[in-house]
């Protein structure tokens, strides 16, 4: 079994079989979350007009513009917000920019593609083990192109958790990944000093980073089932056995 | 002064000003060799086509296809065999995959553009800072799209050589780089482990490896100084102050 990291979502890549998207800082956090909450399907769409077209379904919207709740959401994209919010057995609309874009590329060619957080970290894992034949690869979103030491992060605590459940080969990716899990024994650190970190300390949501920077706390991990038009709807991936 | 390093040349990244192009195994170590070895100029073409297009002129033919020489071609892509190589006062025009998609990228948009490898590490970190205004940004090939355990621990070397020097500001690329830097203390160990060096592996190349390893040990330093047709053309920087 191979053991894959992607620091970046290279238009280029293929996926052979199972993938992971990993956008810590915020949105697979917030997915996770969403579905703690209770909701029944998350759609993850690239732009906030692709969401505000959903709007007179009964659907909530919940996106970010500048990391705040642009006009006419429902809901911004703070996973402390989505686990508090009044979701359960409704449709979530997640208009968000990095982690879409990560989500998209590993749909192209992926057989399964699941969310990935440090806070659903370990159920994500198992998960992925459950449904791969040859290979795991972590794909982190980065952020506008740029690497990020978040999502990089953990992608190193998934890989470790992998190593730990199954002997894997890690290729040079997983290798830096783990590199960088073992350089760092506080998770918040790595997400500290992150660009992603830096930015929502910018717009006053600094007390996001420790929230993400939980780890293991949820089993809620969000699988890809069906798309509606250009949106990704995920759904909770039933328990790992 | 900002330092930077991109794991990976997505087609969408832009440069303000100096980039240091790596691609350790082989390209960018081989450039160096060339020049050590007396070479006027270096040609870089991404295909082998291009290259053969220079056969007429009274140029060197360097290249690899699968990591061995091609047909019709003077010499293979080995940096051992460019150290050696006939090449004083003369145009070698290198065809190269990794490695000049990425200087291809860098010259799109920077002010200046370095080939850097381990072998000439101090020089080309010293000659960044000789020449940059803003920011110093380390350029990783990779491997077909994929990230390179051996280029992202070399781009370590030079960040913690340029930290060495002058007061920077690090961002995600540069903290991970610098991270595997710290974690291995022998450079030989990131380089073996690297897919590069498996392949080379396979062609029975893998004394290159070691080569590829040793730092510091050239003050040469190809830079950006033209082109002809879509080759960039590389001469030896002049010594940094
Ligand atoms: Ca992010
Ligand atoms: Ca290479
Ligand atoms: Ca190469």
């Amino acid at each position: 079994m191979r053991l894959r990291v992607d620091p970046l979502p290279l238009p280029e890549l293929a996926f052979a079989d199972v993938v992971l998207v990993v956008d810590v800082i915020r949105a697979t956090t917030t997915a996770a979350c969403f579905l703690e909450a209770g909701a029944e399907a998350l759609y993850l769409t690239s732009s906030l007009e692709t969401a505000r077209a959903f709007k007179d379904q009964d659907v909530v919207l919940a996106g970010e513009e500048g990391g705040l709740r642009p006009p006419g959401f429902d809901l911004g994209n703070s996973p402390r917000e989505a686990l508090e919010a009044p979701v359960g057995g409704r449709t979530v609309v997640m208009s968000t920019t990095n982690g879409t874009r990560a989500a998209h590329l590993a749909a192209k060619t992926a057989k399964h593609v699941l969310l990935a957080s440090l806070f659903n970290a370990h159920a994500a894992a198992r998960k992925a083990l459950e449904l791969a034949t040859e290979e795991v690869a972590i794909l982190c979103a980065g952020k506008e192109g740029r690497v990020g030491l978040d999502d990089l992060y953990t992608a190193g605590v998934l890989a470790e958790y992998l190593l730990l459940m199954r002997e894997m080969s890690p290729e040079d990716g997983a290798r830096i990944a783990l590199t960088l899990k073992r350089a760092y024994p506080d998770p918040l650190e790595p997400l500290s000093l992150s660009a992603a970190a830096q930015a929502l300390k910018g717009v006053g949501l600094e007390a996001d980073v420790p929230f993400c920077a939980q780890v293991a706390q949820s089993s809620a991990v969000p699988i890809l089932s069906g798309r509606v038009g250009e949106a990704l709807i995920f759904k909770r991936a039933g328990k790992a056995s």
